[in-house]
Parts: structure tokens; sequence; C-alpha cells
């Protein structure tokens, strides 16, 4: 039957107007979860889409749908689907009545279940092309079903479902794609072994959603406008935000394992920010181009911490767990349904611009929009109601790309009229009638110029008309989509056992999920109310600092970020002091991993360090050349001193490379150093000196057993590690305790059996450097984590 | 007469009940100008105050009022004056006529014209110290004279009319202190003649405006919680206003000379915005460190240039020049009559925050006030209407400090309810009562916590107290006047030249003056309108650059602020392109006083100049310590790099010191920056050398008839300058010929005689070294400015 169907089908595609017949070649469409929801929602009605737009291609189709029941009641449910199949209302009714009919007949069922299923289906494709003699173009097997069955599938694709040589392969997957960075790596491992990475089509549905996929061609469009002012010194914000109405009932099985970061931010609106905020590749119709540029805008955030971010949970939530998840039971759900995240670029092109990525379920309305506000750049010396006639300058100026639904209910696109007027490509995009009643972002719809598609289209139609086209640039490569999920992980692990806020839901949340940046993160503004407080009692806190003694010095406890904070705190309080003291604050620090999340905390939260008053010395240094990978002094210049203001004169590299060779002894390096330090530090003793301590109790490159720099002379040596790179060159135990304050950092639990047996020993340098520390009229203190401290 | 009138009044002070009688001595107050306006108007009043204020306080009071008036005439003008003197509400009418009658018996007129006329003052002083038994306090004179009196009468009262050794001498003088920076320092070194410091009291009467006043306590008093957010973090942008809706008519002989900027920004707003942006001492009621903080602030403002102002003048003024002022006719006035001038800060606590300070005349309303606006920080998930309702964090939030009229009509501070409640002196300061049919800067007057004085108190009135009281803080001293000139007239200097855009004045200028930030300056943000152009003609643009060849090669000429600007765009299209050929940019750089604007000019303005990738060389330096003032490199660390961020690698100083040791030929600093070169720099070929001319024809440091570095190998050298400091080192000739382009910065008149034998001669480094710069396959650039280039 199958045979009949399809003669009649080429036969058919023959009647109508295709002058190349099939000589472009047969494309198969095989969409996998033929008969799930979202197959019956959007997946036929864009194939149906592709269809009617492509049947004069030349290229000639076939459509199967496969599922895991068996023929005759899938090929029901299946059929049922396809025969409520419509045409948008510009199709003449009776073409659209054509279209479907042969649609219907190049449309199959096929039970795909078992290896053989899938042998039988590359068997039929390939007969079909033989006896109807038609080159294969391609195959684009669309897998809509629950990621569990992705490895299989694929396995049976790659093992016995692969088109002719010459064709190509298009697989097409929808999220989830792992739920953090390893699971996310092993899915993409295990894909990798069955597809090239060209054959891959991720769907991220915003990037079929007309508004977002026209964020690029209207930037590049505008690029005269928008040139001077898509940077930090004209932007004040980017807001990306999905607000829902609806809450999780009846999918809590599905979102207590993803919540909202997992289902919205690190996909949706990630890929939204990255469009506004990604350099424009010279072409933006070079998927490769823009593929690239986007991946290098993701790379150039700055790392999240638990304080970027807001969590919130609607206070029905955890009931309709309870109802749903028999074995949540008892179990209180962490979940986050709301999220309000503060990202940062140290691109030159944003630093210090807040991007605000919002999501929830259960708020007051249904809206998406992508918002970029300009700051205000004019002073209007007339009264206000002067001012605010006609499109004054001093009014809020903003580019707005609406996703849908909302005050507007359509796609659109924004542009303050105070800005410019837009050029926007008239076949896709009309300019909106005033609708001069609404108002919009506190501002009437009058002052904007607004642009509406000129023919609304369902994302799922856009992007697989795109996979026909094989525009990879509307889908998530691996690369970017490990990048983003290196991104989420980090933010998503450590607030995963923190309790959100609790919230009402729709208007009752009032004000209770408003939030600001407050010191690099974010916080909600009004304090939680009592009465919303989680029924399943406190978390305990975890910002509670031990303070206490280790090895008879102040000792400071807590968990790493906290920890960090208030070692960086104590650091700027020193470095103040000093600076009232003498004028100069003389700082040396350790390379090495462990500071470099100081270093970062420094430079994004310490904005009133004197750094113009400071002096940055290295502790120790390996001897490769300054500009190598593994050098501490390139560890500092990238996670700190770029960032800063320290005058050149004031950095002071060890010098390990000279005469273009590493730490000879003959070049004398370590003196020099010395000298430096005698030259400018009074009295040789350091403000502070930051140390860390390793595995075998070695502190800055003072090794167990060193022949220099235990004892003796407060100088500089030349060390032997016995690690490599070998060679080291460091300050003296003698010259380090000559410090005003020396702060000793230990992160981590593979530091817990040193610190411990640090815990009960004396002073004995040369077993343990570290335990040689003992500053001699200054003040040592140590900050260890949890992990370190507790095991 | 006059002793009687004493004696009857020291009678009168003892009836009163003053418990130490005049124990702390007697102060004789000699108001020069006693029938001027501002006497009549307000100095007088000001003294009676002081009188009712201070009758208890222990000290005796006379009061002389002085003018060039002979005895007759001026006593009869001077006590028409005295009748009308009143008291304000709150005194008791009985006490007030009595004080009255008291004030009236101690005031005395003198003729003050010649020297013996002070002579006679002072012994009419003194005979009645004596025979009273008076302890003299202190003199205190109150020039309200025009100052081209000031030395005169300064020199009579140094001469003959200080008081008795022990007693203060307080003069007060008004402003004008001069109107540029030369006549400032003229008149405050012939002051400096005749007076100390301390005794000088200039008057800015804004310092005595109680919201002006109340600037520095409220941020004492509310330091817990502005120290978060009293930065360029939190804060947008700092406004500093005065509006008038008055014209110069009938004042114009005294406006011509000066203009907005000198009438108005150039003190009252400049001290206003000094109190916003000063740095909080410890102490605020410690004058000296008031003052000193004040001054600092002042000092690290960026320099002000001709794009850091607008400038208008409304319609009728030229017309009622030529009317009042016979010697204008003919001459088209281009005075001021509206300034917005932007201002930056390079303080780590402002920087990027911009200070707007607007003030003109003919504008639409009477209204002035200091205005701190902050970012919006939060994200409210609500919609519009909720989020509006209640004291939502994404509402403006600003501080105002009102200096009275406007829609208030009277001084007030108001804080949004949305930032905190204000701690306010309860004594001096009280809530006002809601008037939410008020709206004030776009909001409801509801929205804000706002305190109005208990007690309205005249500049003046306060100003004699604060003179009394001997508080030098709200006083201009002569360093910070100086300051202040030397902030102010290199824009005065700038804009001298140019057509103000004319406006019609009051509600009609619509948005005529609006204005806007662009590129570091303010530009207006309407086209001028063709109808309102100077009926004058237009004034030859200056803008315009000479495009034309100099020696064979490029010639760009101009005004010198358009050349730097030129020249700076030129270097960044050349910094991009180098990125984007070779990843890398090597830009070698010349010292010297010339490229100090050009530097501030690409620290300013070039935000995306690619730093991140370019290397700094020096094309020459001087055998100095870097640390040095006179060191190229210090000019280049401090007018450009400490404001931008090269990587610390990608800086290249000259080793001039070695071995703690300078330019010694045997340390081979010359062959090490050689290397340098050799090794970074492909093909020792810099992407740009910029070199200057010396008015011998030297360039870098290559001098003529120099040994070396004048040909030979492309390396670099040691060479001795004619002028100190003698030693030098620079690239030699032939390494700067193999740069890929090289720009010649050329600027002022003292180069016009070097740059025109330049263009008549030859090839012959020997005599100009200059004269050999012909890069061998590079692009030689010449940037000559009009005056180095025309004479």
């Amino acid at each position: 039957t199958m045979l009949g169907r399809v003669l009649c089908t080429v036969l058919l595609v023959g009647a109508l107007p295709s002058p190349a017949g099939a000589s472009q070649g047969h494309i198969s469409v095989i969409l996998l979860g033929a008969t799930g929801d979202l197959a019956k929602k959007y997946l036929w009605q864009g194939l149906f889409q592709l269809y009617r737009d492509q049947v004069s291609s030349g290229h000639s189709f076939t459509f199967h749908g496969g599922a895991l029941a068996a023929l005759e009641p899938g090929q029901r449910l299946m059929f049922d689907v396809l025969k409520k199949l419509s045409c948008p209302p510009d199709e003449p009714p009776d073409r659209c009545a054509v279209l479907k009919d042969q649609f219907l007949k190049l449309s199959q069922y096929h039970q795909l279940k078992t290896a053989e299923n899938y042998t039988a289906l590359n068997r039929e494709i390939e007969t079909l092309l033989s006896q109807e003699g038609l080159e294969e173009a391609g195959r684009i097997f669309y897998f809509s079903v629950p990621p569990f069955a992705y490895t299989e599938i694929a396995g049976h694709i790659n093992g016995s479902c692969r088109p002719r040589a010459g064709a190509w392969l298009r697989v097409v997957l929808e999220k989830p794609f792992g739920h953090d960075l390893p699971s996310a790596q092993q899915l993409a491992a295990q894909l990798a072994g069955f597809f090239r990475e060209e054959e891959m089509y991720r769907v991220d549905h915003y990037l079929g959603k007309q508004a977002v996929a026209h964020i690029l061609p209207f930037r590049d469009q505008n690029r005269q406008f928008l040139d001077p002012i898509w940077n930090r010194h004209h932007v004040e914000r980017v807001e990306v935000v999905l607000k829902e109405t609806v809450d999780a009932k009846g999918r809590t099985s599905f979102y207590e394992q993803y919540g909202v970061i997992r289902d919205v931010l690190q996909n949706h609106l990630t890929e939204a920010l990255l469009f506004l905020i990604m350099e424009l590749p010279a072409n933006v119709s070079s998927a490769q181009e823009v593929v690239q540029h986007k991946l290098q805008a993701l790379q150039a955030l700055w790392g999240l911490q638990r304080s970027s971010a807001v969590l919130g949970q609607y206070q029905a939530y955890d009931s309709q767990v309870q109802e749903e998840l028999p074995e949540a039971r008892g179990r209180v759900s962490t979940t986050p349904t709301f999220a309000g995240v503060l990202i940062h670029s140290h691109s030159l092109r944003w630093e210090g611009v807040p991007f605000l990525l919002t999501s929830g379920k259960a708020l007051d309305e249904r809206v998406g929009y992508a918002r970029v506000l300009f700051r205000n750049r004019a002073y209007c010396p007339q009264s206000g109601t002067l001012r605010d006639a006609g499109h004054s300058q001093c009014k809020p100026k903003q580019i707005i790309f609406y996703f849908g639904h909302g005050a507007l209910n359509t796609p659109a696109v924004l542009v303050s009229r105070n800005l410019f007027q837009p050029a926007m490509p008239k076949d896709s995009w009309k300019e909106a009638g005033a609708r001069s009643d609404l108002h919009i972002f506190g501002q009437p719809l009058s002052d904007f110029y607004m642009y509406s598609p000129v023919k609304e289209r369902d994302a799922y139609s856009v992007l697989i008309s795109h996979i026909y086209h094989g525009r990879k640039d509307f889908f998530i490569t691996t690369e970017s989509l490990l990048a983003s999920w290196a991104f989420w992980t980090p933010l998503l692990d450590s607030t995963s056992r923190l309790a959100p806020r609790l919230y009402p839901g729709g208007v009752e949340n009032q004000q209770l999920l408003d939030f600001e940046m407050v010191a690099g993160g974010v916080e909600f503004s009004l304090a939680e109310p009592a009465e919303l407080l989680h029924p399943g009692g406190q978390m305990p806190s975890e910002f509670r600092a031990i303070q206490s003694q280790f090895r008879q010095s102040p000792l400071v406890s807590a968990w790493p970020e906290e920890l960090i904070a208030r070692l960086a705190s104590d650091m700027e309080a020193a470095a103040v002091q000093s600076v009232a003291r003498s004028g100069q604050f003389h700082l040396a620090l350790s390379g090495g991993s462990s500071p470099v999340g100081l270093f970062q905390r420094l430079a994004r939260h310490h904005h009133s360090f004197p750094w113009q008053h400071s002096h940055m010395w290295l502790a120790d240094e390996r001897c490769v050349p300054l500009t190598d990978g593994e050098s501490n002094f390139q560890g500092l210049q990238r996670h700190l001193l770029q960032h800063v203001r320290v005058p050149y004169l004031n950095i002071h590299p060890m010098p390990v490379h000279l005469n273009r060779r590493l730490c000879v002894e003959e070049d004398g390096g370590a003196e020099l150093y010395a000298q430096d330090i005698a030259a400018l530090v009074a009295n040789a003793s350091f403000d502070l000196v930051l140390l860390g301590v390793g595995t075998d109790g070695h502190t800055a490159s003072l090794f167990p057993r060193s022949e220099h720099g235990l004892e003796g002379a407060p100088t500089v040596v030349l060390t032997e590690s016995p690690v490599k790179p070998h060679q080291r060159m460091s300050l003296s135990l003698p010259l380090i305790n000559r410090a005003r304050q020396v702060f000793v950092l230990v992160l981590g639990r593979g530091k817990h059996d040193i610190t411990t047996l640090l815990s009960r020993v004396g002073r004995e340098p040369h077993k343990w450097p570290i335990s040689g520390v003992s500053p001699s009229s200054g003040q040592l203190v140590w900050y260890v984590d949890y992990e370190a401290l507790l095991g």
C-alpha cells in the first residue's frame, strides 16, 4: 500500500507547477514521537507548512510518523492529528484542500520500537527510492521523545537508518539536553558517538520566535543608529523576561527535576540575551560567524555565584508535588519556580551593564520580552509639562523585542521615538497602528515606533523551515550548549540547598518578588513576611562564620563564598588602614588556584579598595615566562589587575625571566627583587602577605626540606618544587615573617588532612614550611573553609 | 556727637540682660557701600539680625556705614534704609522696637573716599575704645563696592584702619573676584599685599542659602544610608541648576563683561556641586577639613573643553546691549545667557558619573536645585499598575536640595521615600505637609520625604552670622577661588569666539535648549532652526580641517581641539585595523607636552579602542627614574594608561634605570629595549609611531648633529639633549622608518618657524632630524594646528 501511495504522490507532485519535478532529490522526514503532545500541537502543523512551502521546490517528500504503539492504533492516533491540520487564512481554500490531501497521502505511521523496526523503515525508504528512481537528498529525524530514549534511538538511526552516501542526515533534538554540565557532557558524548556535529539540530524554540529571530537582523539593518549607543556608555540595563500565569500543576514530575533556571533561563532567555549582547558579525547570515560570536559573548560573562540570583516558589507548588509525586512525600521541595538572575559581562562593550534574566510561574501576567533600556543622556531645561510634550530626549529610551502575549498580544519590535526610526524589512514587519490607550513599560504606545509581523508564524514552523534549509545558526551547537551549562551549573549547584522565597501567586505577589542589585548580586527588596515562611521550618543558616583559634592565631571559617567575601573585606580594611597610615599599601600575593575566587571578588566588589595607592608584589612565582598560562603573575593579571587600576609602577612581578632565560642564578633575579623590596617597602615589612597551604605543608614556594628560604636572612630565594615546573622563586620565611599581617587561605576537602595535621604540630618549618609562618611583630589570621576544616 | 551716641549705647547695652557686659570686647562693623543696592536689600538687614542675635553675647558693637557721598546726604540716604529695618514675625514687637532703636543709635555714616577719611574713622574707633575702656575684639569691613575699588580701599584699611594688636580683622569681599584665572590671580596677589588669608572672607551667597548650607550636615547625619550609595555605582547623575525668568535688561553693562558662566556657574553652582561630591571629612564642622576636601574634589575634575558646554543667548539680549551700551554698536554680542556644562571627576568615587551644571536667564521658571539622581537597581516583576503602588524600588530615587522658588517656593530637602527616611535636625528643619497635588521632577510630592526650614533665613543674614563666628568654611579661600578659575578659564577661553544658540525666552524655548551628552561632551538635541540663526551672519566654521600636503605627505590641519580629535580617531582606526590584521597593535609614543591633550582625549573618548590588544612602547625617554615627574613614561601613565586597560605585559617603558643607575652604557638598556622590540614586534615594524617636532627640528630624542641614531641600524640609542635632562634614550631614525605608519603632531605658534622651515627644506636629518622621517614602506601623516602652520 505504501508504494501505491508514494506512486500516487509522485504523480501528484508532478501535476503541480514544479518545473524541476523531483530533480532536487527526495527528502524523508521521520517524526519520532508522532503522537505526542508536541507533535500534535506544533510539529505536524510545522511539517505541513514545510510541505506547502516547498511543494514546488524540486524536492519530493515523504513523512513518517514513528511511535512505540503498534501499527493499527498508532496509525489511527496519528491520522486523527493529521486530519485536523489547517492552513493559514491567506492560503486559498482549494489549494489548501489539495495540499492537505497530498500531505496525508505522503504520510505514514511506523511502529519504531526495536532495531528491526528501524531496519524495516530504512528498507522501505530504500525500496521507494530505487523503485521510483529517486535521488536521495536527505533524511530528517525529529526526536520528539523523552531524553532517556535519545541514545537508543540514535544508535538505531546510526546503525541502520542513515541515508545513502551523498545525502545528508539531520537529527533534530528537543530539550532538555541534560540538567547540568556533567549530564550534558555525557549526553553530548553519547550523541557524538552516533552523529557528526553538523548532523545535529538542537532545538530551542525561542530561536524560532519571530521577535527573537529578528534581533540580529534588526541590529544589522540599524547599524548606523546602534553602533554609537550599543555599549556600556549608553545602555543602562538589559532585561530578558518570561512571565507566566500558569503554574506547574500536572507537570510537577517534570518540573521537580528541572525548576525554572533549567527550564527557561539556561536556554531560552540566555539565547535571547546572547543575540542582544554578542558582537555583531560582519555577515549576520553566516551561520558560522553567528555561532562563533554568540559563543564568545557567552564566554565573556562573569561566573555566577549564589548571590547572583533570587529564587522563589509559588506557595501551592509543594502541595502539588506532594499530590503528584508519591515518592516526594515528607520532603520539602526547594525547586524554584521563579528566578531573577543578574549577569555581567567583562567585555569592553558591556562591562558594568547589568543583564537581568527573570522568569516565573504563577505571576500576574503572561508576557515575554527582551528589553534594552538606555541611559538618559539629556538634560531638558523646560519644566515638566513642557518637557513631556513631543519626543523629548528626556523621556525614557528603549528598544523592546516583544515575544508575544501580554498587553500587545503579538510579537513586536518597539523603538522609542526619541531614539530613531528603525529600518525594518517591509515584507515581514509592518508598522502597527497607534493604540494610544495602551501603556507599555510606563509609556504610552504612541511613544514608540512599533512593528509587528506581516504574518505571524509559529516558532516550530519557522524552525522546521530552517532545518530544511540547513540554517544551523538557528540551533544550539554542542559547544555552545556545553558553554551554557558551564555557565549555569555553578549557580544551580550553589543554590540547590537554598529554600526559595514563597509567593502566593498572581496579583497577590505584589512587591514580594521585587529584587535589586546589591554589591554585585541581587536580593529581594522586601524582607520575607513571617506568615509566608516555609512551613518546613528554617534552613540552617550557612552564613554564620565560625570564629575561633587555629595554631594560637585567629581563625575565620565559613563556606567558601562567605569566607572569600570576608577575606576580601578584611583585605580592603587592611589596605585602607595602611594607606591612611603611610600613604601606601604593600601587598604580596600567592599564586595557585585558591586565590582566583578572591581576586575575582576583589575585582568585582571592592570598588573602594585604594588600588591607586597599592603596590602589588608576588609571594612566589614559577620559573616560566610571565606570559605563560602557568605564571602566577598571569593569574593575578587576568583575574584582578586587568579589572582594577593599580599604577603600572606599583606592580612588581618577580624577575624570573632575565636575559631571555629563566631563573638562572647568575642573572640575580632573586637579589633584584629583594633590592626592589628594600627600596620601596619600609623596613622590608609588607603590609599584608597572602599565603596558601599545599597538601604537603608548603607555602609560597617554600617546600619541605628546602635548602633555601626556611631560615636565615629576610630575602628572596630560588627553590625547587617537587611538581612541575620545578624551579620557583619565593619570598623567604624570615621575609614573610616581617610582615604586619599574614593571611592564610585554605580551601577545599583536599586540604583537610594537612589542616588537621597543622592543628596538632608545633613549629617545624623544615617538615611543614607553613608551620614556620609567625610574623615577629605582626598578626597572622587563618581563613579556612568548612571542608578543609571539618572534612 | 558720635561719642555721645556711643556712650548712650554702652549704657543701653548695659541695661539689657547681658551678664558679662562688654567683657568679650568691642566689634566695629564697617559696611563699605552702605547706600548701595546690596546694602539696602540685604546687608543692613543682616547686620541688624546679627545685632539682635548677639546683643547678649558679651560683645559690644558699633556699625559704620561708609560711602563716597558727603556726610549729610550720605547720612540721610543711609538712615532712610535703616528706618525700614524689620524683625521676623517671631520677634516680639516690643523687643524689636527697642533693639531697632539701639541699632540706629549704634550706627553712623562716614564719608570714606580718601586716605584721610579712613584715618579719621580709625581715630574715632580708637577714641571710643579708650574713652569707654573697651577691649577691642575685632573689626569687620564689608566690601559692598565694585571690584575696581578693592585695592585702593584695601590699602587704606591696611594702612590706617587695622584694629589694635590682639584683635582680629575680617574683610568681607563680594564677587566678582576676577573674570578669569589671570585677573583673579592678579586681584588675589594685590589683596595678599594687604591682608592675610585668614582675614579675608570672600562671599558666595549660595553658601548661605539654607538648602546649600545643609548639604554637608545632611551627608554627615545620614552617613549610614549614604555611604553605600554615594558613588558611581549608584548615582546616575548630579544636576545643579539655577533657572531664572528674568533677563539681563538694565544690567547689560555688567552682564556683557561676565556672562552666565562667570556670573553663576564658576561660583554658585560649582560650590553647590563640590558640597555634593567632596569626600566627607570625619569632622564636618572643621572648617579646615571642609575647605581642604572641597579643594581636592575640585582638583579631581577633568579639564573642560569646548565640547563640555552648550551655550545660548536669549534673542532680545543683543538689542538690549545695543541700547544700553553705546560702545557695543555694530558688534554682535556672543555673551552667553544660558549654559549647560558637563563635568566629570576622575576620582574613584565619581568616575563616569555626569555632573550637569545648568543656568540661564529668560527661561520658563525661576528655580534652583542640586539633585542627585540614583540608578534604578531594581527589577519589579509585577506589571505597571501594581508596580506603581506603594514605594516601589522601581520608581525613580533622588535626593534634592531645593534652593527655593519654583513649584515649592521654599528651600527644601527632598528624599525619595523608596530611598530612606533621613535624619534631619528637628530644631532647624521640619517635615513639610503632604501636598499631593504638586509634582516635582515627574513624581508626586507624596513620593518624597520633604523638609523645609523651621525658620526661613536670608542667605546674607546667615553669612554675616558666619563672619561673626569666624566660620571660614562658608567662604571662598584664595586657593579654592584660583582653583575654580583654573578649572573654568579654559572653557571660557575656548568658547569666547563661539556664537551661542539664540532662544526666544520663556515657555517659547520649548525643546530648543535641551542638550545631551555625546562622546564626552554635550550638544543641543535639536538642530538650530533656521529662523533663529544669528542675524549677524554665520561665524566662520572652525571645524573644517584643512587637508593637503606637507613635505609630500598628507597634512591635516585644524584648531588644536579638532586636530587632536581627528588624530585620536585616526589612531583608533589604525589600531582597529592592525588588530583585525594581526591580533595586535604596536604603538610607540613620544613624550613632551604636545601629546598630553591627545592622551586625555584617547582616555576619555575612545572607549572602543582595542587597548586589550595594544602594546605601548616609548619612542624616547629622559634618563630619569620612571617615577620622576620629568619621565615621559610618567606622563603617559598619568594621562592615559591609568585610565584604560592595557595588559601589564603589553606596556614597555624604556629601561633607562637599570642596576639603580641611569642610562649607563654598560647596563645595556638600549640593547635590551631593541631586543624586546625584536622579540615582540613583527619585523621590528611598529604599527604606528607618534612623533613631535622640537623648535630645533629634533624628533623623538634625536637631536641635530647627534652621533647616534640618525643613520645606521634600526636600533635603540642613547643620545644627548642640548637641554636638561641631557641624557636620553630614543628609537633610531632607521627603526622609526620601518613603521607602517608615522604620525607627527605639531602644535602651537612656537612651532611656526620650524614648520615653515620644514616646508622648504629637503631631507637633511643631521641638521633637522625630523626631516629624516620617511617610512620606507609605510605612511607618514602630519597633524599641524593652524597656529603652527599659519603663525
